[in-house]
């Protein structure tokens, strides 16, 4: 399958020529032959909201201040009308500090939680969960033809999944283009990159859809909701968790998307399907992307 | 590629038709036509150490006393000697708790990374890289004919993955024996719920290699270790710390395998290359499995 050379309707594109995002190793092939390959990157990131220090995340690195902000914000731990005055990233500590106007209601919530839940792996899922409240999805309908077009150029764009693979890429669409395409070692850092550029940028939801390599899981869909995105589509799979919150909220959750094939398991009202199907291609088999079903 | 009849090799093998691990749900296909199908399910299970409560982890739901006992393993918050009193699941509060004999040390370090991390998503990284110390790994030799036979055989296996999708398998293997094969919607439980029944039953992992689908990153290559197992295998690729700890560590790392296809980035020394590649068959389009590369 061919990649495609223009990159021109993205407002950012994967850089797989990066050298501060691949590392070159060597081993043995099959055959007991020296292989040189790139391998991504994975570097801790460590997120401070003003004083607080709130994580560190495993990250391949670019975009550390979308990153600090995106996680900040689809966690609850920034409210809509923050005022952000800046947001400092140090290369040589690993650390991104945002800093707000005032105080922020999170250092309560981590008084609370210390008390609570503990420190540990895993995710802050009551406070995702409580930011959910309030939240309504606009009713932007979406055409399947431009599902299939954005499907086609996303899988052919030059990124690092194709350079060197085991990243997640998550995409920023509107109508048929692709607008932002981030690459991460964790799939929620590749959303955390996209919600922080909206942020940053001041760009609106309302029109826009969110394509991600990852599977449809429960922090996936929720995430999504946080960030006003009315609609979600992966190539990968869905869990039962991920189709009832996204039912619950009315976010059009698309799966299972490869070739002409795709499953709508929430918000179909949507859906303009003036696409037919059987004039799409099926996906030869070097698509160079994960088959995720 | 038919899927193998016979599971007697396993010791636990997965249970894709167990009513409580997937959902039937309906939703549209690509023409429009209702279709119905299985999805994993998600839910949340609260771990707690004696009276600390210390992660909500999301997971498919099975094994819960393993996954608990796994993940305080893995994390360092049980030391080898430690006596495990009981493991107590609720299985309608979602709820484990591990008790041990007397206080552990994790109170206290709860207490420090209260004032030092936060509490948030993420990985207590600091405390896995504590683990590692003075681990040294058995030099245990792998021959590349028990890979092959062993990536055969686990594709083949039936398993939630080829029931429904949007899952992980971890499987402990012996030899050409696949003997635990564990599922989760994180890859991780799926390692830990592994770890938590080598813990449980007190099995030696000298002798044994990992084989995963999931990707190598540093936290797998990581809790490998110290699980103690030498031999970590997968079909999906690698990242560049997850290669450097590997080396530092002196754990064997296979990844990429696919048909007759495999790189090994670390730990070459323990392979015994017995197996001709070319007679290896080539994986069929439908192997089911994601392409990890």
């Amino acid at each position: 399958m061919a990649r495609i050379d223009d990159i021109s309707d993205y407002l950012i594109a994967p850089d797989p020529s990066a050298p501060r995002l691949t590392r070159a190793v060597t081993g043995t092939d099959q055959n007991g032959q020296p292989i040189h390959l790139r391998v991504v990157e994975e570097r801790p990131l460590t997120i401070y909201l003003n004083a607080q220090e709130i994580v560190t995340a495993m990250t391949i690195g670019d975009y550390p201040e979308y990153l600090a902000l995106g996680f900040l914000r689809n966690q609850g731990m920034l409210r809509k009308d923050e005022v952000i005055k800046g947001v400092d990233y140090d290369e040589e500590l690993d650390v991104v500090v945002v800093r707000t106007n005032g105080q922020t209601t999170y250092e309560d919530k981590l008084k609370k939680k210390t008390r609570t839940s503990g420190c540990a792996v895993g995710t802050v899922f009551g406070d995702m969960m409580d930011g959910l409240e309030g939240i309504a999805l606009p009713p932007t309908q979406v055409k399947t033809s431009d599902l299939y077009a954005l499907a086609a150029k996303i899988n052919r764009t030059p990124s690092l999944y194709l350079e060197a693979g085991a990243i997640h890429g998550t995409i920023l669409c509107q109508g048929d283009h692709p607008l932002v395409y981030m690459e991460d070692v964790g799939r929620h850092n590749a959303v955390d990159k996209i919600a922080g550029w909206m942020l940053s940028e001041g760009v609106s939801p309302d029109d826009k859809i969110l394509y991600t390599t990852g599977r449809l899981t429960s922090e996936m869909v929720i995430k999504t909701a946080m960030m006003g995105l009315p609609v979600l589509a992966s190539r990968s799979g869905f869990t039962a968790w991920g189709v009832e919150i996204a039912n619950q909220i009315g976010l059009t959750l698309i799966g299972r998307m490869k070739g002409q094939r795709f499953v709508c398991l929430a918000g179909e009202s949507r859906l303009i399907r003036d696409a037919d199907p059987t004039q799409v291609a099926d996906e030869p088999r070097k698509v160079g992307r994960k088959g995720g079903a």
